[in-house]
């Protein structure tokens, strides 16, 4: 039996350093506080970091890619297929997320968490930019029949996302998602764990019709109620699936646990943070959120994370491409506060004391 | 006597290059509007440029520094010394927008409107980073004895904008300002040419306590009864001034004649577009909005302008910060616009019918 061992996290509550970092921002040339949210943004960085020193000089991306047994109830408006096409794309550099890691020189690299597809078959067997050792099974189960993953498979995928962690080479880590159906697994996963109706939990995902909407309501409603008993963290998880939001779940601990800045992206990520958080409380401290996302259920999601996302740019994607874009943005608060001249350097006058 | 010929601007509203751009954009290996405001922000760029390849690889900073007369009416919480204090900072690579500025390789240039300091004083004479030649008086006049510029200076001004503009070689025009009281300025002009009670048009600038803020208002509705029979956008400029008011302004209008992508940034940068706009309607289309300040008038300028800034940040430094800050998400729409594979060359099927 595979078991599971959760690492510590580090107190990030300093009032000393959070106090040597606010004298340092006071004495940089401009009036105090108006680089409004660069400043509150490079503090963050330096308690997650324990550093007066904040930096982000280096970014990974790990995308998670499942397929979803729930999916061929049509909860998705795009068919499963779709999911291992995505990750051909990605390999070949072709998606959103890949123009945008290019730009910022952020190293991306592609998990198979569980894609219901072989990739030597599309020719694919040792490709460096495709992590696949890890790979649980070939999608999830059918929620609406069993638990989306054994506890074994759960626990499993929770593990990997841990040993990918361990791998990471940079102060940002960001994790990106691919998996036709998988906005229905996050909107199960809030919907248990914050106890929300699911109607609320719900959006078009990637663009579902009316008619689309109303029947992804009805099998979600299914799905809770074939597991009305289940409320612990780790078993609703297993029950509500899926396996790359396992596998980020177990990522986002380790990653907190080593103090790298969690830079998320937008609803399946962030339900993979919640599921963090539930497992193992204080990982949220950890994060930065990039942005908010259309689909209705993040809002619910950053309310109870305590978030205040970065960027509200109407974006439902995935892919890590909200995170991405939000990147640069961290550079410019950690670049602004190591490289302002104080007023002393620079000899300007201080404010008026009328 | 210095006379103003205003260029005419293009047409940017084409209906058949947006059905061709939001074609190839429907195209792309996501779900359709997945990309939010990247897309539209695409689509913008496009039409500003006239292209279906819109691109912002290059961005040039001008930073307009200038002084005011009315400053030594208290209306600032700093100093009139400081400008020029702050313009040999930003010549030494010490300020915010010097950071930004080499973070994301935009050229900086800063140009000495009319700041009440000589800066051969201070041993600069030939200093290619600042561009001193179109000064056009040490400060601005006392707008609550006489009119801020004359019309003569006003009209130097904007015609000194204009030849600066013609010197840009960019995509992207981002216009900065340095001078201390120059939200009086923004704030004056926006309550004449909106009909905006002066109170609603003010904030605490670079942070004015409840009686400097007290002073402020009392002070600028004296230069608006003083000023009251104004109402002619060039009289109106010249009234209530100031220098890098008017310079930007021009700035903006050959730049927007010549195509460019205006990135506005704060609240006196928008005051100056406004100008602008008043002077030759059409030249805001151009405009790109970095960002929402939090000085209070802003909220008026940008649904006068008919703005969506980019991003809520909490700045109120000017300088060009936050447009800077926003340039590398012009860039990502740009990028994912042109690099990004069509639905047909990556091999992913498209949305199921149902």
């Amino acid at each position: 039996m595979t078991t599971l061992s959760l690492p510590t996290l580090a107190t990030i509550d300093d009032d000393n350093l959070q106090s040597e970092i606010q004298a340092l921002w006071d004495n940089k040339t401009k009036p105090q506080g108006s680089l409004g949210r660069l400043e509150s943004l490079a503090m963050r960085i330096g308690l997650i970091q324990g550093s007066t020193t904040p930096s982000v000089d280096r970014a990974h991306i790990r995308v998670f890619a499942a397929d979803h047994g729930l999916a061929q109830h049509g909860t998705s408006a795009f068919p499963t297929a779709v999911t291992a096409q995505m990750v051909l794309n990605f390999l070949n550099g072709g998606a959103a997320i890949n123009v945008l890691a290019r730009q910022h020189e952020i190293e991306l690299k592609v998990v198979d968490a569980g894609v219901a597809a072989d990739f030597a078959d599309f020719g694919i067997t040792d490709n460096p930019q495709l992590i696949s050792q890890y790979k649980v099974r070939l999608g999830s189960r059918d929620a609406l029949n069993e638990p989306a993953m054994t506890q074994e498979e759960c626990v499993q995928a929770i593990n990997a996302g841990m040993e990918i962690a361990k791998q990471l080479d940079a102060e940002v880590f960001i994790a990106g998602e691919m998996g036709i159906g998988n906005t229905s697994a996050a909107s199960l996963l809030l919907s248990r764990l914050e106890d929300i109706p699911i109607a609320q939990c719900i959006g078009r995902g990637t663009g579902l019709d009316d008619a689309g909407l109303a029947r992804k309501i009805d099998t979600l409603t299914q799905v809770l109620q074939r597991h009305q008993q289940v409320t612990e963290p780790l078993e609703v998880l297993a029950a509500l699936g899926g396996l790359e939001i396992a596998m980020m779940a177990g990522a986002f601990i380790q990653a907190a646990h080593e103090r790298r800045v969690l830079l998320i992206d937008g609803f399946i990520t962030s339900s993979a943070l919640l599921v963090a958080e539930r497992l193992v409380p204080g990982v949220a401290q950890f994060a930065v959120f990039a942005h908010h996302s259309v689909e209705p259920g993040h809002a619910h999601l950053l309310k109870v994370l305590n978030a205040q996302p970065l960027l509200d740019f109407d974006l439902r994607l995935g892919e890590g491409s909200g995170a991405a874009l939000a990147y640069p943005l961290l550079k410019s608060a950690c670049l602004t506060f190591k490289e302002m001249a104080s007023f002393a350097e620079a000899g300007i006058s201080e404010k008026d004391s009328h």
